[in-house]
Protein backbone atom coordinates (compact mmCIF):
# COMPACT_ATOMS: atom_id res chain seq x y z
CA UNK A 1 0.00 0.00 0.00
CA UNK A 2 1.34 3.57 -0.48
CA UNK A 3 2.23 5.13 1.98
CA UNK A 4 2.02 9.24 2.07
CA UNK A 5 3.24 12.08 4.65
CA UNK A 6 0.71 14.99 5.55
CA UNK A 7 2.16 17.90 6.90
CA UNK A 8 -0.84 18.96 9.19
CA UNK A 9 -1.84 22.54 10.94
CA UNK A 10 -4.52 22.95 13.49
CA UNK A 11 -6.64 25.06 15.86
CA UNK A 12 -6.26 22.94 18.96
CA UNK A 13 -8.70 24.86 20.93
CA UNK A 14 -11.91 22.78 19.90
CA UNK A 15 -9.97 18.94 21.01
CA UNK A 16 -9.66 16.68 23.27
CA UNK A 17 -5.87 16.61 22.13
CA UNK A 18 -4.13 14.77 18.66
CA UNK A 19 -4.89 11.56 19.48
CA UNK A 20 -8.33 10.14 19.09
CA UNK A 21 -10.37 9.18 21.60
CA UNK A 22 -14.60 7.76 22.11
CA UNK A 23 -16.36 10.51 21.96
CA UNK A 24 -14.17 13.10 22.11
CA UNK A 25 -13.01 15.52 19.14
CA UNK A 26 -9.70 15.47 18.25
CA UNK A 27 -7.10 16.41 15.36
CA UNK A 28 -6.46 12.53 14.81
CA UNK A 29 -10.34 11.62 15.01
CA UNK A 30 -11.02 14.53 12.14
CA UNK A 31 -8.76 13.71 9.57
CA UNK A 32 -9.17 9.52 9.95
CA UNK A 33 -13.36 10.95 9.49
CA UNK A 34 -11.86 12.91 5.96
CA UNK A 35 -9.53 9.62 4.91
CA UNK A 36 -12.68 7.10 5.54
CA UNK A 37 -14.42 9.43 2.79
CA UNK A 38 -11.68 8.43 0.46
CA UNK A 39 -10.35 4.97 1.10
CA UNK A 40 -11.94 1.61 1.77
CA UNK A 41 -9.01 1.04 4.63
CA UNK A 42 -9.89 4.11 6.84
CA UNK A 43 -13.74 2.94 6.02
CA UNK A 44 -12.62 0.14 7.91
CA UNK A 45 -10.82 1.58 10.91
CA UNK A 46 -7.01 2.28 9.61
CA UNK A 47 -5.48 4.69 11.87
CA UNK A 48 -2.41 7.48 10.94
CA UNK A 49 0.48 8.06 13.10
CA UNK A 50 1.46 11.61 13.82
CA UNK A 51 5.27 12.61 15.44
CA UNK A 52 3.72 14.74 18.22
CA UNK A 53 0.44 13.94 20.40
CA UNK A 54 -0.39 17.17 21.69
CA UNK A 55 -2.44 17.81 24.57
CA UNK A 56 -6.18 19.25 24.73
CA UNK A 57 -6.05 23.00 23.53
CA UNK A 58 -2.44 22.74 22.34
CA UNK A 59 -1.80 23.64 18.42
CA UNK A 60 0.09 22.93 15.93
CA UNK A 61 1.50 24.74 12.30
CA UNK A 62 3.75 21.58 11.37
CA UNK A 63 2.57 18.59 12.56
CA UNK A 64 3.33 15.27 10.71
CA UNK A 65 1.07 12.16 10.27
CA UNK A 66 1.69 9.45 7.69
CA UNK A 67 -1.11 7.01 6.18
CA UNK A 68 -0.94 3.63 3.75
CA UNK A 69 -4.01 4.52 1.30
CA UNK A 70 -5.28 1.61 -0.51
CA UNK A 71 -4.55 3.42 -4.20
CA UNK A 72 -2.58 6.05 -5.32
CA UNK A 73 -3.12 9.34 -5.05
CA UNK A 74 -1.71 12.07 -6.47
CA UNK A 75 -0.42 14.06 -3.18
CA UNK A 76 -1.97 17.56 -4.18
CA UNK A 77 -4.98 15.80 -5.31
CA UNK A 78 -4.94 13.91 -1.50
CA UNK A 79 -4.25 16.89 0.22
CA UNK A 80 -7.29 18.85 -1.74
CA UNK A 81 -9.26 16.05 -1.23
CA UNK A 82 -8.89 15.69 2.57
CA UNK A 83 -8.90 19.39 3.21
CA UNK A 84 -12.60 19.90 1.21
CA UNK A 85 -13.96 16.61 3.51
CA UNK A 86 -12.08 18.21 6.85
CA UNK A 87 -14.49 21.31 6.33
CA UNK A 88 -15.67 23.12 8.45
CA UNK A 89 -13.19 21.41 11.33
CA UNK A 90 -9.90 23.95 11.67
CA UNK A 91 -7.68 21.25 10.44
CA UNK A 92 -5.79 21.92 7.10
CA UNK A 93 -3.92 19.01 4.88
CA UNK A 94 -0.68 21.90 4.21
CA UNK A 95 0.96 19.37 1.69
CA UNK A 96 0.94 15.73 1.05
CA UNK A 97 4.19 13.66 -0.12
CA UNK A 98 4.55 10.14 -1.17
CA UNK A 99 7.47 8.79 1.36
CA UNK A 100 8.80 5.05 1.23
CA UNK A 101 7.60 2.16 3.09
CA UNK A 102 9.80 2.85 6.04
CA UNK A 103 9.29 6.36 6.69
CA UNK A 104 7.48 6.55 10.02
CA UNK A 105 5.96 10.27 11.51
CA UNK A 106 7.36 9.34 14.73
CA UNK A 107 9.91 7.38 14.49
CA UNK A 108 11.67 8.65 11.51
CA UNK A 109 11.61 12.14 13.08
CA UNK A 110 15.06 13.46 14.12
CA UNK A 111 13.66 17.16 15.33
CA UNK A 112 10.27 18.76 17.04
CA UNK A 113 9.94 22.22 17.36
CA UNK A 114 7.62 24.30 19.47
CA UNK A 115 6.70 27.78 19.77
CA UNK A 116 4.82 28.80 23.18
CA UNK A 117 3.27 32.77 22.89
CA UNK A 118 2.98 34.41 26.40
CA UNK A 119 1.34 37.66 26.13
CA UNK A 120 2.00 40.34 28.71
CA UNK A 121 -0.55 43.27 29.31
CA UNK A 122 -3.45 44.73 31.23
CA UNK A 123 -6.24 44.73 28.78
CA UNK A 124 -7.16 41.16 28.19
CA UNK A 125 -6.59 40.02 24.78
CA UNK A 126 -9.35 39.68 22.20
CA UNK A 127 -8.11 39.01 18.68
CA UNK A 128 -5.73 35.79 20.33
CA UNK A 129 -8.02 34.83 22.69
CA UNK A 130 -7.38 30.88 23.09
CA UNK A 131 -3.75 31.49 21.01
CA UNK A 132 -1.65 33.12 23.58
CA UNK A 133 -1.23 32.48 27.55
CA UNK A 134 -1.65 36.00 29.47
CA UNK A 135 0.33 37.63 32.43
CA UNK A 136 -0.88 40.69 33.36
CA UNK A 137 2.78 42.03 34.05
CA UNK A 138 5.92 42.75 31.38
CA UNK A 139 8.71 40.13 32.02
CA UNK A 140 12.47 40.27 32.03
CA UNK A 141 13.76 38.95 28.93
CA UNK A 142 17.31 39.02 30.29
CA UNK A 143 16.50 37.07 33.46
CA UNK A 144 14.40 34.48 31.12
CA UNK A 145 17.24 33.52 28.93
CA UNK A 146 19.94 33.17 31.63
CA UNK A 147 17.31 31.21 33.21
CA UNK A 148 16.75 29.18 30.13
CA UNK A 149 20.79 28.80 29.22
CA UNK A 150 20.83 26.07 32.09
CA UNK A 151 18.81 24.01 30.34
CA UNK A 152 20.39 23.68 27.26
CA UNK A 153 22.57 20.19 26.39
CA UNK A 154 21.89 17.09 27.63
CA UNK A 155 19.75 16.34 31.02
CA UNK A 156 17.97 14.29 32.99
CA UNK A 157 14.55 16.47 32.52
CA UNK A 158 12.73 14.56 35.51
CA UNK A 159 11.81 18.31 37.22
CA UNK A 160 10.74 19.07 33.59
CA UNK A 161 8.10 16.26 32.98
CA UNK A 162 4.55 15.28 33.88
CA UNK A 163 3.95 12.41 36.52
CA UNK A 164 2.27 10.88 33.21
CA UNK A 165 5.36 11.12 31.21
CA UNK A 166 5.18 7.41 29.28
CA UNK A 167 9.31 8.03 28.01
CA UNK A 168 11.34 5.25 29.12
CA UNK A 169 13.75 7.76 29.83
CA UNK A 170 13.88 10.91 31.12
CA UNK A 171 17.27 11.76 29.78
CA UNK A 172 17.00 13.81 26.62
CA UNK A 173 18.84 16.65 24.70
CA UNK A 174 17.60 19.99 24.80
CA UNK A 175 19.32 21.76 21.67
CA UNK A 176 17.66 25.71 21.32
CA UNK A 177 15.29 27.58 23.12
CA UNK A 178 15.75 30.83 21.49
CA UNK A 179 13.22 34.25 23.04
CA UNK A 180 11.55 36.68 21.22
CA UNK A 181 10.01 40.46 22.08
CA UNK A 182 7.72 41.33 20.08
CA UNK A 183 5.76 44.81 20.93
CA UNK A 184 1.87 44.68 20.69
CA UNK A 185 -0.64 47.74 21.09
CA UNK A 186 -0.17 48.05 25.58
CA UNK A 187 1.83 45.05 25.81
CA UNK A 188 5.03 42.92 25.28
CA UNK A 189 4.43 39.30 23.51
CA UNK A 190 7.36 36.69 24.31
CA UNK A 191 7.81 33.82 21.94
CA UNK A 192 9.42 30.78 23.54
CA UNK A 193 11.11 28.48 20.17
CA UNK A 194 12.00 25.61 21.79
CA UNK A 195 13.84 22.69 19.24
CA UNK A 196 14.80 19.13 20.46
CA UNK A 197 15.16 15.47 19.12
CA UNK A 198 11.96 14.95 21.02
CA UNK A 199 10.35 16.20 24.70
CA UNK A 200 8.67 14.40 27.48
CA UNK A 201 5.39 14.82 28.05
CA UNK A 202 4.32 18.79 29.33
CA UNK A 203 8.44 19.70 28.93
CA UNK A 204 7.83 22.55 27.18
CA UNK A 205 4.83 23.95 29.28
CA UNK A 206 6.82 23.12 32.51
CA UNK A 207 9.96 24.64 31.34
CA UNK A 208 7.95 28.03 30.51
CA UNK A 209 5.81 28.31 33.38
CA UNK A 210 9.07 28.08 35.20
CA UNK A 211 10.89 31.00 33.22
CA UNK A 212 7.76 32.86 33.06
CA UNK A 213 8.86 32.75 37.22
CA UNK A 214 12.09 34.26 36.30
CA UNK A 215 10.98 36.89 34.31
CA UNK A 216 8.67 37.94 36.62
CA UNK A 217 11.14 38.29 39.22
CA UNK A 218 9.95 35.36 41.51
CA UNK A 219 12.70 33.09 40.66
CA UNK A 220 16.47 34.11 40.22
CA UNK A 221 18.01 32.83 37.01
CA UNK A 222 20.40 29.72 38.68
CA UNK A 223 17.51 28.41 40.35
CA UNK A 224 16.57 27.08 37.19
CA UNK A 225 20.03 25.37 37.77
CA UNK A 226 18.80 23.91 40.84
CA UNK A 227 15.54 22.92 39.86
CA UNK A 228 17.46 20.75 37.21
CA UNK A 229 19.77 19.39 39.26
CA UNK A 230 16.86 17.74 42.25
CA UNK A 231 15.49 16.05 39.60
CA UNK A 232 12.04 16.10 41.35
CA UNK A 233 8.87 17.03 39.80
CA UNK A 234 8.04 19.33 43.12
CA UNK A 235 10.64 21.13 42.20
CA UNK A 236 9.28 22.63 38.94
CA UNK A 237 7.87 26.25 38.37
CA UNK A 238 3.97 25.89 37.26
CA UNK A 239 3.14 24.34 34.59
CA UNK A 240 1.62 26.99 31.82
CA UNK A 241 -1.72 26.54 30.00
CA UNK A 242 -1.98 24.60 26.88
CA UNK A 243 -3.31 27.31 24.54
CA UNK A 244 -0.03 28.55 23.90
CA UNK A 245 1.48 26.01 22.61
CA UNK A 246 2.20 25.41 19.22
CA UNK A 247 4.15 22.00 17.27
CA UNK A 248 5.27 24.39 14.24
CA UNK A 249 7.29 21.35 12.99
CA UNK A 250 9.08 18.19 12.44
CA UNK A 251 12.19 17.18 11.11
CA UNK A 252 13.63 14.23 9.42
CA UNK A 253 16.36 12.96 7.64
CA UNK A 254 15.22 14.05 4.24
CA UNK A 255 12.37 16.25 4.34
CA UNK A 256 8.87 14.32 2.64
CA UNK A 257 8.09 17.91 1.92
CA UNK A 258 10.55 19.63 0.13
CA UNK A 259 9.73 21.65 -2.86
CA UNK A 260 6.43 21.08 -2.49
CA UNK A 261 3.88 23.78 -2.60
CA UNK A 262 0.31 22.13 -1.59
CA UNK B 1 -17.67 66.77 33.14
CA UNK B 2 -14.46 65.66 32.49
CA UNK B 3 -13.85 64.03 29.65
CA UNK B 4 -12.05 60.78 28.66
CA UNK B 5 -10.06 59.56 25.84
CA UNK B 6 -10.45 55.40 25.00
CA UNK B 7 -7.99 53.01 23.37
CA UNK B 8 -10.08 50.26 22.25
CA UNK B 9 -9.28 46.97 20.58
CA UNK B 10 -11.61 44.18 19.84
CA UNK B 11 -12.48 41.36 17.32
CA UNK B 12 -15.07 42.46 14.81
CA UNK B 13 -16.30 38.75 14.19
CA UNK B 14 -19.50 38.77 16.70
CA UNK B 15 -20.72 42.22 16.43
CA UNK B 16 -22.50 43.96 13.57
CA UNK B 17 -19.99 46.64 13.23
CA UNK B 18 -18.39 49.93 15.55
CA UNK B 19 -22.25 51.32 15.80
CA UNK B 20 -24.78 50.80 18.27
CA UNK B 21 -27.81 49.14 16.88
CA UNK B 22 -31.13 47.91 18.15
CA UNK B 23 -31.19 44.51 18.87
CA UNK B 24 -27.70 43.79 17.35
CA UNK B 25 -24.45 43.21 19.24
CA UNK B 26 -21.95 46.25 18.90
CA UNK B 27 -18.91 47.06 20.01
CA UNK B 28 -19.94 50.96 20.63
CA UNK B 29 -23.10 48.77 22.41
CA UNK B 30 -20.73 46.63 24.55
CA UNK B 31 -18.50 49.52 25.99
CA UNK B 32 -21.65 51.77 26.59
CA UNK B 33 -23.26 49.17 28.80
CA UNK B 34 -19.66 48.55 30.70
CA UNK B 35 -19.98 52.51 31.14
CA UNK B 36 -23.39 52.19 32.54
CA UNK B 37 -22.30 50.05 34.99
CA UNK B 38 -19.83 52.67 36.40
CA UNK B 39 -21.97 56.07 35.22
CA UNK B 40 -24.95 57.79 35.90
CA UNK B 41 -24.92 59.27 32.97
CA UNK B 42 -24.51 55.84 30.50
CA UNK B 43 -26.80 54.41 32.79
CA UNK B 44 -29.41 56.94 31.67
CA UNK B 45 -28.30 56.53 27.81
CA UNK B 46 -25.55 59.03 27.42
CA UNK B 47 -23.03 57.87 23.95
CA UNK B 48 -19.85 57.35 22.75
CA UNK B 49 -18.20 58.76 19.76
CA UNK B 50 -15.23 57.20 18.15
CA UNK B 51 -12.67 57.96 15.21
CA UNK B 52 -14.02 55.05 12.73
CA UNK B 53 -17.16 53.44 12.43
CA UNK B 54 -15.85 50.11 11.39
CA UNK B 55 -18.14 47.85 9.46
CA UNK B 56 -19.73 44.07 10.24
CA UNK B 57 -17.22 42.06 10.73
CA UNK B 58 -14.15 44.58 10.98
CA UNK B 59 -11.52 44.31 13.41
CA UNK B 60 -9.53 47.16 15.46
CA UNK B 61 -6.43 46.77 16.98
CA UNK B 62 -6.15 50.93 17.81
CA UNK B 63 -10.07 52.27 17.91
CA UNK B 64 -10.31 55.26 19.62
CA UNK B 65 -13.92 56.71 21.57
CA UNK B 66 -14.15 59.55 23.93
CA UNK B 67 -16.95 59.16 26.83
CA UNK B 68 -17.99 62.38 29.38
CA UNK B 69 -18.09 61.00 32.67
CA UNK B 70 -20.11 62.10 36.17
CA UNK B 71 -17.18 62.03 37.88
CA UNK B 72 -13.48 61.98 37.98
CA UNK B 73 -11.70 58.29 37.23
CA UNK B 74 -8.05 57.92 37.85
CA UNK B 75 -7.52 56.21 33.73
CA UNK B 76 -5.94 53.90 35.12
CA UNK B 77 -8.54 52.41 37.45
CA UNK B 78 -11.32 53.47 34.50
CA UNK B 79 -9.53 50.94 32.05
CA UNK B 80 -9.37 48.57 34.65
CA UNK B 81 -12.47 48.86 35.67
CA UNK B 82 -14.35 48.47 31.97
CA UNK B 83 -12.51 45.90 31.21
CA UNK B 84 -13.98 44.12 34.03
CA UNK B 85 -17.23 44.71 32.65
CA UNK B 86 -16.42 44.34 29.40
CA UNK B 87 -15.75 40.04 30.02
CA UNK B 88 -16.59 38.16 27.93
CA UNK B 89 -17.27 40.16 25.06
CA UNK B 90 -13.98 39.64 22.60
CA UNK B 91 -12.98 44.01 23.64
CA UNK B 92 -10.52 45.36 25.46
CA UNK B 93 -9.66 49.10 26.50
CA UNK B 94 -5.83 49.28 26.18
CA UNK B 95 -5.56 52.80 27.64
CA UNK B 96 -7.67 55.06 29.07
CA UNK B 97 -6.82 59.36 29.36
CA UNK B 98 -8.01 62.19 30.61
CA UNK B 99 -8.22 64.80 27.52
CA UNK B 100 -9.41 68.75 27.09
CA UNK B 101 -13.19 69.13 26.91
CA UNK B 102 -12.40 70.04 22.95
CA UNK B 103 -11.13 66.79 22.24
CA UNK B 104 -13.29 65.02 19.93
CA UNK B 105 -12.09 61.37 18.97
CA UNK B 106 -13.86 61.54 15.51
CA UNK B 107 -13.70 65.16 14.89
CA UNK B 108 -10.08 65.81 16.56
CA UNK B 109 -8.46 63.07 14.63
CA UNK B 110 -5.69 63.88 11.81
CA UNK B 111 -4.94 60.29 10.43
CA UNK B 112 -6.16 56.68 10.68
CA UNK B 113 -4.35 53.78 9.97
CA UNK B 114 -5.96 50.59 8.73
CA UNK B 115 -4.43 47.22 7.82
CA UNK B 116 -5.74 44.53 5.92
CA UNK B 117 -4.78 40.90 6.43
CA UNK B 118 -4.79 38.60 2.69
CA UNK B 119 -3.28 34.98 2.59
CA UNK B 120 -2.72 33.29 -0.05
CA UNK B 121 -2.66 29.75 -0.27
CA UNK B 122 -4.38 26.56 -1.03
CA UNK B 123 -5.30 24.63 1.72
CA UNK B 124 -7.99 26.79 4.44
CA UNK B 125 -6.83 28.78 7.24
CA UNK B 126 -7.36 27.30 10.70
CA UNK B 127 -5.60 29.75 13.32
CA UNK B 128 -6.93 33.13 11.27
CA UNK B 129 -10.34 31.98 10.48
CA UNK B 130 -12.00 35.12 11.26
CA UNK B 131 -9.05 36.99 10.82
CA UNK B 132 -7.96 37.62 7.35
CA UNK B 133 -9.11 37.06 3.78
CA UNK B 134 -7.87 33.93 1.85
CA UNK B 135 -7.36 33.44 -1.86
CA UNK B 136 -5.94 30.32 -2.95
CA UNK B 137 -2.99 31.36 -5.58
CA UNK B 138 -0.10 33.64 -4.47
CA UNK B 139 0.09 37.60 -5.81
CA UNK B 140 2.93 39.66 -7.48
CA UNK B 141 3.26 42.15 -5.27
CA UNK B 142 5.74 44.25 -7.59
CA UNK B 143 2.73 44.62 -9.79
CA UNK B 144 0.38 45.79 -6.54
CA UNK B 145 2.92 48.29 -5.92
CA UNK B 146 2.88 49.54 -9.03
CA UNK B 147 -1.10 49.34 -9.50
CA UNK B 148 -0.76 50.79 -5.71
CA UNK B 149 1.31 53.58 -6.59
CA UNK B 150 -1.33 55.45 -8.52
CA UNK B 151 -3.66 55.89 -5.73
CA UNK B 152 -1.14 57.84 -3.70
CA UNK B 153 -1.92 61.75 -2.99
CA UNK B 154 -5.17 63.95 -3.42
CA UNK B 155 -7.88 61.93 -5.50
CA UNK B 156 -11.63 61.88 -6.23
CA UNK B 157 -11.95 58.73 -5.06
CA UNK B 158 -15.48 57.88 -6.19
CA UNK B 159 -14.49 54.58 -8.01
CA UNK B 160 -13.19 53.34 -4.12
CA UNK B 161 -16.35 54.44 -2.21
CA UNK B 162 -19.17 52.44 -1.54
CA UNK B 163 -22.46 54.13 -2.99
CA UNK B 164 -23.42 53.99 0.50
CA UNK B 165 -20.91 56.19 1.60
CA UNK B 166 -22.32 59.87 3.76
CA UNK B 167 -18.99 61.81 3.07
CA UNK B 168 -19.71 65.18 1.60
CA UNK B 169 -16.87 64.79 -0.97
CA UNK B 170 -14.92 61.86 -3.13
CA UNK B 171 -12.19 63.86 -2.80
CA UNK B 172 -9.57 62.73 -0.04
CA UNK B 173 -5.82 62.53 0.10
CA UNK B 174 -3.98 58.89 0.79
CA UNK B 175 -1.16 59.07 2.19
CA UNK B 176 0.28 55.66 2.19
CA UNK B 177 -0.10 52.03 1.04
CA UNK B 178 2.87 49.77 2.30
CA UNK B 179 2.23 46.10 1.08
CA UNK B 180 4.73 43.30 3.25
CA UNK B 181 4.66 39.87 1.91
CA UNK B 182 5.47 37.93 4.75
CA UNK B 183 6.05 33.93 4.67
CA UNK B 184 3.59 31.48 5.81
CA UNK B 185 3.66 27.53 6.25
CA UNK B 186 3.07 26.51 2.78
CA UNK B 187 1.76 30.11 1.34
CA UNK B 188 2.24 33.82 1.61
CA UNK B 189 0.30 36.72 3.84
CA UNK B 190 0.61 39.65 2.17
CA UNK B 191 -0.37 43.41 4.76
CA UNK B 192 -1.48 46.25 3.33
CA UNK B 193 -0.95 49.37 5.58
CA UNK B 194 -3.08 52.26 4.45
CA UNK B 195 -2.92 55.49 6.07
CA UNK B 196 -4.70 58.99 5.45
CA UNK B 197 -7.03 61.59 6.65
CA UNK B 198 -9.71 60.10 6.74
CA UNK B 199 -11.00 57.06 4.24
CA UNK B 200 -14.55 56.75 2.56
CA UNK B 201 -16.52 53.91 3.31
CA UNK B 202 -15.29 50.55 1.79
CA UNK B 203 -12.50 52.80 0.68
CA UNK B 204 -9.89 50.19 1.86
CA UNK B 205 -11.72 46.96 0.77
CA UNK B 206 -12.34 48.30 -2.61
CA UNK B 207 -8.70 49.56 -2.72
CA UNK B 208 -7.67 46.30 -1.73
CA UNK B 209 -10.12 44.08 -3.70
CA UNK B 210 -8.77 45.84 -6.73
CA UNK B 211 -5.08 45.15 -5.77
CA UNK B 212 -6.00 41.78 -5.26
CA UNK B 213 -7.23 41.81 -9.24
CA UNK B 214 -3.96 43.08 -10.17
CA UNK B 215 -1.73 41.36 -7.80
CA UNK B 216 -3.16 37.83 -9.47
CA UNK B 217 -2.75 38.67 -13.09
CA UNK B 218 -6.02 39.81 -14.00
CA UNK B 219 -5.87 43.79 -14.39
CA UNK B 220 -2.34 45.25 -15.50
CA UNK B 221 -1.29 48.10 -13.04
CA UNK B 222 -2.48 50.77 -15.38
CA UNK B 223 -6.07 49.75 -15.06
CA UNK B 224 -6.00 51.11 -11.39
CA UNK B 225 -5.32 54.69 -12.57
CA UNK B 226 -7.86 54.28 -15.12
CA UNK B 227 -10.32 53.30 -12.87
CA UNK B 228 -9.33 55.66 -10.64
CA UNK B 229 -10.08 58.55 -13.77
CA UNK B 230 -13.12 57.04 -14.86
CA UNK B 231 -14.70 58.42 -11.30
CA UNK B 232 -17.19 55.79 -11.29
CA UNK B 233 -18.18 53.17 -8.64
CA UNK B 234 -18.45 50.50 -12.02
CA UNK B 235 -14.70 50.81 -12.50
CA UNK B 236 -14.04 49.29 -9.14
CA UNK B 237 -12.63 45.92 -8.74
CA UNK B 238 -14.51 43.47 -6.35
CA UNK B 239 -14.68 44.75 -3.12
CA UNK B 240 -13.20 42.12 -0.73
CA UNK B 241 -14.53 40.78 2.83
CA UNK B 242 -14.55 42.62 5.51
CA UNK B 243 -12.78 39.87 8.32
CA UNK B 244 -8.99 41.04 7.28
CA UNK B 245 -9.82 44.59 7.92
CA UNK B 246 -8.23 46.60 10.81
CA UNK B 247 -8.49 49.97 11.93
CA UNK B 248 -5.15 50.07 14.26
CA UNK B 249 -4.52 53.68 14.72
CA UNK B 250 -5.81 56.91 14.84
CA UNK B 251 -3.30 60.32 15.23
CA UNK B 252 -4.14 63.41 16.40
CA UNK B 253 -1.94 66.59 16.88
CA UNK B 254 -1.06 65.74 20.41
CA UNK B 255 -1.61 61.87 21.17
CA UNK B 256 -3.56 61.68 24.24
CA UNK B 257 -2.33 58.02 24.94
CA UNK B 258 1.36 59.22 25.14
CA UNK B 259 3.89 57.76 28.03
CA UNK B 260 0.67 55.63 29.47
CA UNK B 261 1.01 52.05 29.76
CA UNK B 262 -2.24 50.57 31.05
Amino acid sequence: MPRYALLIEYDGAPFAGWQAQADQPSAQGAIEAALARLDKGFAAGARIAAAGRTDAGVHATGQVAHADLARDWDPFRLSEALNWHLKPAPVAILSAARVKDDFHARFSAVERRYLFRLVARRAPVTHDRGAVWQVLNTLDIDAMRAGAAHLIGLHDFTTFRSTMCQSKSPVKTLDEIRIEEIEIPQGREYRFHLRARSFLHNQVRSIVGTLERVGAGSWAPDRVAEALAARDRAACGPVCPPQGLYLTGVGYPLDPFAGRSG
